[in-house]
């Protein structure tokens, strides 16, 4: 049994998603961001950084959602959820993913995690201000040269797809007017009718 | 054939490494920073993301570090570089990597790529005044909680090893005191007489 410690509308939704599209079978533990639990003793019991998602096995703690996305691909092989026989093919998905963890997702944080970065309260602000250009030019990057469509790595639904699909909730927050990318808002659509998305976004809201 | 393009004193040395430790059939393509050369069409072309290091193979480009490492240990197994047959172990390597890809790499970045993140020169000195605190806070997790020794995930060298000693290289530069982290500087220690380590760094000094 796969333990998730979630929070609601963080990238923890990408590792609750490809558990559902794995089958696996699995449990939710839901942080409360509000009351400060991923700061809790408990909590950084389970993941010393203290932040969502950790998936916990028999085996012990993982983190890092392109590490667990790989991960679920590799143990539920039968889902087909990543090209695991092709280095080269399981690197372009890696590079992919690596990209919204470090750049797309690190953008979108100096929104509301300047803080990590900056003291100064004017310089938090100015780092907010620059969201909705900085964030804008990764999702730019990713319509005009990252995302070969239907599913970001072409005909194949793989663990990029729900990745995409959790960081693009964030483009209205972050300043980032959806119709400027036309293909990463027709697979955000068409992800939003798939069953293991509803199942998770409804599991979330429960 | 694989070409990798890189610069000096960025966090390519560490596929650099990896492609030594591989004994990989690789040619090197030095992108010369001080002429903006990371922002030329003859690059763009290469890289439309304009940073290295990027690896150039048969079947096309690949970029971000944890990928092109993942990829190096898939595609010359048999020079043991990852634990390409226990996913939990994989994914636990992968995490590291990403950890310092995404947080102490990206902490790193706001005392020279400040402008990524905010327009005013006293918010991005505000984000250089606080990269002692920030950068030596994950170099802290390190230490504490995810560096086994005497490698990083323990007895067995992996890809993770190259990267962090590429990423410790800039521990002083960034007003780190490296005598903080005792188990990380005699891994840089060690690292520094590996011969692919020594090849790596007479290459990219040349």
């Amino acid at each position: 049994m796969l333990e998730l410690y979630y929070a609601p509308e963080t990238c923890a939704l990408a590792t609750h998603i490809a558990l559902e599209d794995a089958g696996a079978d699995y449990r939710l533990h839901r942080v409360d961001f509000g009351k400060g639990e991923q700061r809790s003793a408990d909590f950084l019991a389970v993941n010393p950084k203290g932040r969502v998602p950790a998936l916990a096995t028999a085996r012990g703690i993982l983190t890092e959602t392109p590490a667990m996305l790989a991960f679920l691909a590799q143990s539920y092989p039968d889902a087909g959820l990543a090209p695991l026989d092709d280095p080269f093919a399981f690197a372009r998905l890696q590079a992919f993913n690596s990209y919204l963890c470090a750049t797309l997702h690190v953008a979108h944080a100096h929104r509301m995690r300047g803080h990590r970065w900056a003291d100064e309260p004017e310089a938090i602000a100015a780092m907010q201000r620059k969201v909705p250009e900085a964030v804008g030019a990764c999702w730019a990057y990713v319509e005009d040269e990252a995302f070969a469509g239907p599913f970001v790595m072409g005909a194949a639904y793989t663990i990029a797809d729900p990745y995409l699909f959790t960081l693009a909730q964030w483009m209205e927050g972050d300043g980032v007017d959806p119709a400027r990318f036309p293909k990463v808002a027709a697979h955000r659509a068409m992800m939003g009718e798939r069953e293991s998305v509803r199942a998770a976004l409804r599991a979330e809201a429960g």
